[in-house]
């Protein structure tokens, strides 16, 4: 079927890309044209603005927009002044899902159907498929079916889940996508998938952090008042293989996991991860995991332990660090360590 | 090669059964007689005790126990009267590593050599194969290579790491056995490993649980001061999925794990987990990383949580909690809510 | 001076009673008139209507509202109807300092002033005295400056600050009332108190549950696979004497404070505190909180935990704990514990 | 009565003078002379050797240790040389409560009374007095009563604690020392105490935090893929007076302690805190504490977030951090930011 995407970053343009193997037809538009450029020699149609984009679309129109968040709102303005009632507007970035709410109202209002998609998979996607978690009307998402089908990575090589076999109705989860619910439920799920994402990665870094610091005891001990001594260095005297033990985890063990086959590459890349500094970013998702935790009153001790060491990370914490050293200096008269 | 396996519970029955289809010799022991009659049927030669099977085997012996934890030093203790110089003492099960440290001592003053293997894959051990983490001295680990392969998942269909290609030497971490160190070494990677599991396990666990609430904006809300009212009913009032949300990310999503594939199956069975009431036990290994992280002076956020919500789930904060509403009472006259 | 309350609940009605000690003339409304009539008896000037109550006062008047968050709004519109230029509406109750933000520009947009108070004190303030934090514009907070000194606890008995005795100019903070800032600051300063105030309690709860428990040692241990064993049971073997406990450390120790003094009450009560069941209610404070750290990206991993806590003791986190459970079964066929 | 003191640091000596103030005879002893010189000046009788000291006591004597951690069991063994049966050896350092059981024994072998006494107060014990935790046998900590009354605080200006008036058996929790049980049980209590200091001081030092960063909504926004754009900027222009707001609290409000009013004097010396750089020390207690928790199956989420951050200000979380941008980077491409 036909397609229209607006963004052709690395994401939207790797979907288009599956689309069109999938035998889709896309018509893309980017704010820079070589973007453009590039695709049309790959076989799509280009256009120079929203407006000759949506020209060029048959009735019901489908516009995936995959545009940084930002710029979601100028751009569906932009195309409720070209399209039609009944046309489709479908948000695949990482939009919060309370903008979804009010979107898909506004566009509601407009005649127009919606669907939000969180997208999952990254650089990857291109050649494993996007795992795609959907929100919207229940036709909308349906009509759309042949678009998330390509998108989507398939059953491909995983082993079913066993109990599925005898399912007497199957659903597309199976397939890599899944309508979640109504307009933002597509975006809620990506945003707890992301949530739980920085809880696995934190997991594993805390674990291989706890490895790697397995020969605390060979190190020369400091003796002052302001440093605890080891009770039990020989306890610590094991110089550990962190690469090697983080692939062997890989096969068989109960932590195996693609963030885990990710960290392997890493340290097979550079056992001592030499081109970071430790500045761990974040983006909204994580965030709005843990606002959304405390607004349903549900705990997420992991999940925003595992945020707050991105801030953390991002030298946040230095005030709050500085008041703990002068109320240790105040109250005993400690000073901070300078090494 | 052959082997002895002293304890045939679940783990040691079906390793041995992995050795045997591999073609290794193997005599067996149990305290309970008819866990041996099983094996001997399969092939294994048996015995009655210890001293006996000792007998039955060719120097330099090599002695795999997997038996409790209670009952490694008693085994050690009976074995020592059998065995002799360069005989190798393995112990499979899952001991604290300090232990390993002493035992491994004691069994090089009686001569013998000392192997600890850690060991992950449960029940699907026998047809995936077990993933194992070996501490030991160099020469030991490498005699008994054969039998770390055997019980090893092997290559099998995971992709290689990218970069293992141009390895100029390899490993066995990519046949997923890894000899990790000295003494204790494989331990203390078993160790971080559960202590890793635990924390991926909460993350899942919490994500989920926050999509299974995010319908509480539809819930007739209760307006008494004791109450925290919602602000915005209106983002969430979404029925999930969630077994469906678990199998959606099975595919192509960054969260894709053994653990998510278990936890898509135990949703299958009963999507309401009706069998569990969320009394969560822990095992040693949980504890022992965290106490390992603080002896390292490494911090432990996401992984302690884990572990502490389990804490929680076996009714061990209630005091903790009655003296937070006693405080409440004292202040503000605050009264516990009833239901 | 002369200053209007609307709510004469606990709080309201005693701010009225300390005000009035102080010499100040208090206009009192109440939906239920039954308080009303309390306070007139005790010197203060009823009214039946927030309009009456408005005719009652020379401008400009003065309005402190002490209603629950959810009657704010309301309040607001009705006294709009009344007010005149130049007047002030005071939120003197647990507001969301976002709905100051909102509300203070409606408020100034009819031309009259804003201010909003987070009052500390409890049940207690009456006699102590309340500590206030305040924010609006100087002008407005300046002219009702008489009013918070009176509220305020004044210096009291309590030690002065080291190095305030040379400040060339002094502040009202030391009475223990503070201007903090424009609209929004005081319940801004009021969030993040009760965000602490729930660090400290968890603090203190924490500590006295493992007290608590310093005698598991004791206990007949249970040998089952589910549970960890204990490695030194001869280290847990105290019975502490909790209530005695709290009440030493009142005097000459580090973790001295009123919250503590409070808990050392409520133990002298009862040592086993019957009363509580330990389910922990949370308000607004304590949520907002831990959210406007994540806006700022700053790490509350205590003041988060201290809030999840209570999520937990609420009974929240059951799904996510069967989750755990479910996944045990899965990969261990480990049961759950049923005691 | 007459009572020895071994190691004449900060504390002991501060400890000897409040001794002779209450009228006690003071026998001391510290390695280097100047500090026995300083207290015989004001009234102390000086030794030059453990032995010398033990010489001039009379029985039964009454040994008082306040040295380094790593020093107390050679002190022990200097001491049995020379106390004779009946004689108590007291350690008031800070010693792990698991030392003290295995010192207690040793010492009880040679029929040498035990005490561990748990001191609170820090650089202000000398004038407020020290709260003081006591282990040891009941007799023993009897006869030692005129001791520990002389150090301890005393009633003084703290109120009493609601329902202690009526008590029929009083204790002298109210006068600062506490006989909280057998060997072992004074460092326990001492142990838990800081753990909770920790935890105090964390919840203080991230909620001031929090209103540092309220004007995070003023600062130049970046806008790049990698960071997470603010939603309501409008809702974090303020400039928190945070000495002021420290302050504040210090009267009437829920939050006012003694950590509190060293906040506040730290904050008055140097609002931005500018003799620390935010490396925060921990000492072994904090660890200790976390590690009775696990020991003991109870959730310590607060106290151990309290110590984990200290850990991270130390830099340990460095490679953990490495770690999470190396995954990062492969799953999406995400390259650090740099500044």
């Amino acid at each position: 079927m036909q397609i229209a995407m607006i963004g052709l970053g690395r994401m939207g343009a790797n979907m288009v890309r599956r689309l069109m193997k999938a035998g889709h037809e896309c018509v893309v538009y980017n704010r820079s044209p070589a973007a453009v450029d590039a695709l049309v020699k790959e076989g799509a149609t280009g256009s120079t603005s929203i407006k000759e984009l949506v020209s060029k679309l048959k009735a019901p129109r489908a516009v995936w927009m995959m545009v940084p968040a930002g710029a979601v709102d100028a751009t569906i303005q932009e195309l409720q002044q070209s399209l039609e009632a009944g046309d489709i507007v479908i948000d695949g970035g990482n939009s919060y899902y309370v903008d979804d709410l009010r979107r898909s109202k506004a566009v509601g209002d407009a005649k127009l159907k919606w669907a939000d998609v969180g997208t999952s998979g990254g650089v990857f996607g291109l050649e494993r498929g996007y795992c795609l978690m959907i929100g919207g009307e229940k036709e909308t998402v349906q009509y759309l079916d042949p678009i998330f089908k390509a998108l989507a990575p398939g059953r491909g090589t995983v082993d079913r889940t066993p109990g599925r076999e005898n399912a007497t109705e199957t659903t597309t989860a199976e397939e890599g996508y899944l309508h979640c619910g109504p307009a933002g439920a597509g975006h809620f799920v990506k945003m707890v998938h992301n949530g739980i994402e920085y809880g696995i990665m934190a997991a594993y870094a805390e674990g291989l952090n706890i490895l790697k610091h397995a020969n605390v005891g060979n190190t020369q001990e400091t003796f002052d008042a302001e440093t605890a001594p080891m009770r039990e260095p020989d306890h610590y005297k094991y110089d550990m293989p962190v690469p090697e033990i983080a692939e062997v985890w890989r096969r068989g063990s109960v932590v195996s996991s693609w963030l885990l086959d990710l960290t392997a590459a890493a340290l097979v890349e550079s056992p001592e991860l030499k081109d970071f500094s430790g500045r761990v970013s974040d983006s909204g998702e994580g965030r709005w995991t843990t606002i959304a935790a405390i607004d349903e009153g549900v705990p997420a001790d992991v999940l925003s332990a595992a945020l707050f060491a991105r801030f953390t990370s991002q030298s946040n914490a230095v005030y709050a660090n500085k008041l703990l050293s002068a109320m240790r200096f105040q109250f005993g008269g400690h000073k901070e360590k300078t090494s």
